[in-house]
């Protein structure tokens, strides 16, 4: 866990490049954004390559895919490796709906993905790990969910980052806990989409991506915890607004504070 | 008017299912989750048929609609009578441009709509009753509301609700009146389509449509005013996030309390 | 510099038609909505006619454009010349990507803009002056500002406004500097989306485009400016809401109070 990472980030504002959710694509522009780092978006192919040459980070959220999304995100993922861009995905609803998980399939055999960053449900469909997921809610399951990212992270190849109320990440063997977070998030339909590409943009300036998705939740969970600190009920839209401003007014003070995690080595 | 079914709502999370207007769906998508439903948006017609079955309620919003997404419509309105599912229609700016009405009425040649709902302009237009639209807002008319909320239930055999400072809900026979509300309604651009995917949210927990439908009005109209009542001034932004807050907060008791109806039979 | 404008702009309630950014379209339609302008949008050409006619303002972002968006812009763009309606364009990021510029340059040859709204990264790009762009980021160069701006208006024929601390607003000859403003208007994603409508919806009243660009340069900085000194710390997700509130509430009296702009002949 290296904290100290926010403060990277601030000064070296690296340009993150997002194929987003049509649905979370302002939050997630504006989440990045208050943080330090600067959002790209496109949807359109032919600009790819410059996009991904100009990115530190790469971020593709399946959120909603078309068939023209989808190639595009092909497209994307394999110049983030050929580039040597670290490459986030965010596999929305895969654990849900049968053609995502069949399309997820795909294109995680087309191109190798750094990290990987989704729900129980979610993360349990990619690791092919029975798992009772509802729309695009987490679910509910029997698995013991350090057992569901790490079977993931192995079968991936990736990071994997499993959210929730404590976040799951690992590499497969090494198990980080971060206990930080508030169930505002959950009433925010861009939480998820927006934690990803937080992922991405310390991804974008710490070259270890498992420190970076460590980080990044820290930083992200701390941030909703504080703002839901400052409510005297559960308030989504209030939640949303001030989450923004903590995001960027947060010091790397406030957040060493805040940040309650444990790493199983 | 069953107001009661807001705990049905919360207690049965269901799933609605939106074809979305790109202008508003982050809101639709907040507003929906905010009240105790949950949302799934999808621009995919090889998906349509999954998420049509997990789906409790479907909603098509006309808002913008380019050739694909008319495909897309259809096949969806399709799936959800072939799977009996409550569909709900927004036909946005069918008043104001003969494109969208001539491609609204054929859409509603090619499946049966359960609900539909819109602004006086919007309800005229597919009532085939004169009327000035002026782009996305009601514009102005010389007839009585609730003959051509009337007019249009019997000729779309439909419920209809024809939304404005005072709600017209119909079946064609009866008229249930809503008479909450605040002018803050206009001044933020997504409350109508949020409102058509709570309704949507309330016909996936209640089997009788018409008293969905009014339900819901009730109930989004009753949020908007009881925000408005918190509020110093005529302040749009403010609205918006605090009308997430009161969706999710507001009681049974709150809602009871605050609702100002009148059914006809 | 006609501030009265805003009244004008209040009482005739202009039709806006914009072909929007998909990552801050939301913002940009609650933004002019709020001002007291009516905002349309639209990605179906076969509409494009009847929108344009319609409309008393036209707005293109070249935020993220699809070949189909693409499309549809210069169709838009060659309606608009051909109705006589106003035509403002927002060139995003053609500062920064080779192929938004190439692009960008067959559009403007294609239709005649009569407003261009960028910052000085993409005006630069637009006047072929040397620039060092970063993503959708003004960049930093060595050149003077007023020349960029200048240079920009006499290449497209077109008024220029180049924004950023001081926004400058040039016909080629004549040059305005707005000096209103605050920092918090980049930590918000969608502020210059939104300022290119506004732009938009102030010369669908006033028919002098110069004047127009002034006006509505200078109302908006002052909103913000205005919300800012409302904050006691940088909050750019409060800014957002409260900047919405500040554009419905703003007065003339406030506006012409808070003002603060040079025009040189």
């Amino acid at each position: 866990m290296k904290l100290a990472a926010l403060e990277t980030l601030r000064q070296q504002n690296p340009i993150v490049f997002n194929i987003s959710n049509f649905v979370t694509v302002q939050d997630v522009a504006n989440g990045i954004n208050a943080l330090g780092a600067s959002p790209i978006m496109s949807e359109e192919i032919t600009e790819a390559e410059e996009m991904v040459q100009m990115a530190s980070a790469v971020v593709l959220n399946l959120g909603a895919f078309t068939e023209r999304q989808v190639a595009q995100i092909r497209r994307v993922g394999q110049l983030a490796n050929q580039y040597h861009k670290p490459l986030v995905i965010d596999p929305v609803a895969v654990g849900a709906v049968k053609y995502r998980k069949q399309v997820a399939t795909q294109l995680l055999a087309d191109f190798q993905v750094d990290i990987i960053r989704g729900n129980a449900g979610e993360i349990a469909a990619l690791a092919d790990v029975d798992w009772q997921a509802k729309g695009i809610d987490a679910g509910e399951g029997n698995q013991d969910l350090v057992a569901v990212a790490k079977a993931c992270a192995t079968k991936q190849h990736a990071i994997v980052i499993l959210s929730g109320p404590t976040d799951v990440i690992t590499d497969g063997k090494q198990v980080c806990k971060v206990f930080n977070g508030t169930p505002l998030f959950q009433l925010h339909v861009g939480s998820g989409d927006m934690l990803s590409s937080v992922v991405g943009a310390f991804a974008g300036v710490l070259p270890d991506y498992f420190e970076a998705a460590q980080t990044a939740c820290a930083t992200f969970a701390s941030a909703g915890e504080r703002v839901a600190a400052t409510l005297s009920a559960e308030q989504p839209g209030t939640f949303a607004a001030k989450l923004f401003d903590e995001l960027h007014l947060m010091t790397l003070q406030n957040l060493t504070e805040t940040a309650k995690f444990e790493v199983q080595p």
